[in-house]
């Protein structure tokens, strides 16, 4: 993949007709099968050594450096590489470049080690191409899919057995669909709020088909808001920008001391636009189920209720957080989500899947009609197309991965890793909180944490500080803890991200926090206790001077 | 999969810590390597059986029987199967369920055979799992993203040399991006074109924060229009649906009686929104090239210059016809896509990537900064983040795929697959014209054509027949097609699929006609005469009596 790399031998190369078709049959000799099983070892088991290796983020080779071997851009009229000199190429050259991503110690985001079985998986998907838009290229699929939709709305919505035997295999209705991810999601769900809210009256076919200032004009709006935690994931902004409705009409609420929507002030803002601008139409409010910077989880049964008293679609955010329903001890923390009107989850982060798979969820099984369309060659009227009502068209069959993985582990299964990773987090809160050079900055909730490096005699002169003098100090901690997560990363052993909070009425200085999300199961307390002492002792060779004083 | 099936055994499944942590362990020892293989063997060969066979979208097992067995909706606590049973089920119970999109006589739709490297390809993929929404986990593979998009960019817009070696690796400037699959091309198409169209002014912050009302009235417009011939795909109004401008807003244009736009109707419809409705701002055209009916061609470099003029956004929707451009025979049919300001090109149509794949390209490194997103933890400003200029959040790195199989085919090789297509396309055109009871209803451009079953004397008669009995003997010939259709794909052997032409100035009536893609390189006259002969069949022993008098 590296253009340096050795010119790679001819044969076997496939531009000609005799060659080309091969790469199109399946091998029906033991030769050509041991090959191909050939290649699979080294992809299982090459990709192995690198996956074994610490986090690699490192700059051994930085990236201004990295990007000047791939700087051609014409593509070779003739083929350049076999197969084989391909996954050679990709095993030695081009994966030592990568994140790993599955290591322990790469706690910063929320991509992780999936389990092993997930690979092999996704080469069945991969291998039978189906194609899950339509009937005629997935056919049993489509029902696959159908069937583990309805699995995970009764773990979110617990309506009952008539229910879901009436819509499990319903062509007419629709309990979810799966996205691209969680962007696509969010996007999928208030795409549908708009569209129900901005129906078709007499003389108005609707907002889909209208757009959004004719929409406004038939039900004589003004304006459409979207209220959500300040905490919310940018794809929130993304997709009211996207849906005509104006990133600047997500309005953000107000959080407590602990991360969480306050809901006393999302119900003042309700009240305020009910009675100063009548003509403001509230699409919907957002409740976050595993905030992205925090994990905390919003007051869901709380907001449900407040939405509910003002008829507002309610949407719950748990693309982080959904999977935390599958553990008896700690599902409460989502209690309400059964209440709202649509849940995102993702499947690629707390279901371990592979990258890309978003769902989205309804609890009405009929309101995606809003969003469905139909075309003379798929997706036609009555049939059970699964792209009608959709944001994608053509779109592999992740279901597939879902439905086994769950057959797989069982919810036990998965709750032993959302348990592992909220204990740990807990613990890991508890070992910052008795290291005196660190301050914890957000409780876990689940199973991400913030903290930052404050040593003691700071911390506690924080307290006694004038305003302008805390400011000046937060100012000066932000840059050590920068500074202090770039040398980590660029040492390449382990790796945390960091975020800024937002400076907000509790503390009105933005702060530069550390940010650890603990989902691999590997991830015990002996790796997060060595890369606290890496902190450390990075942040006393390093950043000493720049501290400020106590 | 299937709920009938056995109980399995229970050893080795995942629902305790000890089994759990083992599926994330890479395994170490030679045992354990040996039955991950074991695996992939079952997956690569296993599956083989199922993609010899026919098409299988048979009725043996109608979808209501099928659906039966898929109806249960409890998660299981505890785990259910191994992976072993997992792949043993999907392999005998599953897919002989699913559709065998890589048989050759499977020429209905985009899917097609992929060459088997792919499903190599993708297992790298997943093995990796990298995130490209950001460097943070992707590192090198956001660099490849780069490079290969630059590849593709070039191939169309043939830039200088200089150019591509300011713009490749260039964390600022963004030549294309990858997404889910053509609809979201198209849609980001279209949201570029719209935030570049109203942009902000020193009273307005932009349509992306603002919205669609207030982006109106800061540009003095009152309707948003987008113009495109009446054969594009449905994925475009979806878009202009999605983005608040309505899809009535998507304004068909008339196309001439090669299935092309007819570009004096293009001009003509703007001159006429231009001199009635001064308040209306055009904001795209949209040519196909490779219509998802006829796999049409419009007349790209007319319409570029009909927009040059006006200063139209020109949007070319190539998901289907885009890697024509690598064969020097037909290149020619693109010809004026290099004037164009987005293409939208689809990796899993003629790339033969696995699903999902697609991909939109701009002239303009710089226009993708109207839809750039930013947030304290992932996309920071002045990043080289990928996920900035995206609809998409989080996703899989698709761009290794295409890179490596342009170096395993290079573009002589991906020219032999195009040129086979178009030129079997006419062979069979040509075929169906000498047979007397079918009558070709679109002459193939690419690689795709329509005919109907429509016996000779009719042909003739309906020359000679006044416009109510053409309507009426249209009508019962569609009937006659609609169930020749049907019953060629209950029985199993082979797919065509079926569209309804909509009827135009050139023919009144709606057609019913079979559509014929010819993608795969195993699906040769041989097989094309077998499908012929297996329609003539079934319209011998089925349809007679339904057909109408000469």
């Amino acid at each position: 993949m590296d253009d340096n790399s050795p010119p790679p031998s001819k044969t076997e190369l496939v531009a000609d007709w005799e060659h080309l078709s091969k790469v199109f049959i399946r091998p029906e000799d033991d030769d050509c099968r041991a090959t191909l099983i050939k290649y699979m070892e080294r992809i299982l088991f090459g990709l192995h050594e690198f996956l074994k290796r610490h986090v690699g983020i490192t700059e051994a080779k930085s990236l201004r450096d990295l990007s000047r071997s791939y700087m051609r851009t014409e593509i070779s009229e003739d083929p350049e590489k076999k197969l084989a000199d391909v996954i050679t190429c990709l095993i030695n050259e081009t994966a030592p470049h990568a994140v790993n991503v599955a290591s322990p110690y790469f706690v910063g985001h929320m991509t992780s080690a999936i389990p092993y079985f997930m690979v092999h998986l996704k080469t069945i998907v991969a291998a039978l191409n189906q194609n899950v838009v339509k009937l005629e290229t997935s056919k049993v699929f489509s029902v696959v899919e159908k069937q583990v939709i309805a699995k995970i709305h009764r773990l979110i919505y617990h309506m009952d057995e008539a229910f879901y035997a009436e819509h499990v295999q319903n062509t007419e209705t629709t309990l979810g669909v799966f996205t691209e991810g969680g962007t696509t999601a969010n996007l999928t769900a208030l795409w549908v709020a708009r569209n129900a809210r901005f129906a078709p009256t007499e003389e108005f076919r609707g907002i889909e088909c209208e757009g959004v200032p004719a929409a406004f004009r038939a039900h004589d709006v003004d304006r459409c808001v979207i209220l959500a935690s300040r905490l919310v994931h940018y794809s929130l902004r993304k997709s009211a920008g996207i849906l005509g409705i104006g990133n600047d009409n997500v309005i953000p609420i107000e959080v407590d001391e602990h991360y969480q929507m306050d809901v006393n002030a999302l119900e003042e803002t309700i009240e305020r636009f009910k009675s100063r601008s009548p003509n403001t139409c509230i699409l919907a409010v957002v409740g976050i189920a595993g905030a992205t910077e925090t994990g905390t989880v919003d007051p869901l049964d709380a907001i449900a209720d407040v939405c509910g008293r003002h008829n507002i679609h309610f949407h719950v955010d748990a693309a982080w957080g959904g999977p935390t329903m599958m553990s008896r001890e700690y599902r409460y923390l989502l209690q309400g989500i059964e209440k709202s009107d649509s849940v995102t989850i993702d499947g690629h982060k707390q279901f371990y899947m592979p990258m890309s798979c978003g769902m989205v969820y309804f609890r009405d099984p009929t309101i995606l009609d809003v969003i469905a369309y139909h075309a003379h060659y798929v997706n036609r009227r009555g049939s059970v197309d699964l792209g009608i009502k959709s944001l994608s068209g053509s779109r592999e069959a992740n279901s597939l991965i879902l439905d086994s993985a769950l057959k797989i582990m069982g919810s036990k299964g998965y709750a032993l890793l959302i348990d592992h990773g909220i204990r740990t987090a807990a613990a890991f809160a508890e070992e910052i909180r008795q290291r005196p050079d660190f301050e914890l900055v957000t409780e876990p909730v689940l199973n991400i944490l913030t903290y930052r490096y404050c040593p003691a005699d700071i911390q506690e002169s924080l307290g006694r500080k004038k305003q302008e003098d805390k400011c000046r100090i937060n100012n000066e901690l932000n840059k050590v803890n920068r500074d202090l997560q770039r040398m980590q990363r660029e040492a390449g052993q382990s790796f945390v991200s960091r975020t800024t909070l937002q400076g907000d009425r509790h503390c009105p200085e933005d702060i530069v926090v550390l940010r650890a999300v603990i989902m691999n199961p590997m991830t015990d307390m002996a790796v997060l206790r060595e890369i606290l002492d890496e902190q450390e002792n990075i942040a006393a060779r390093f950043c000493t001077n720049d501290l400020p004083e106590a």
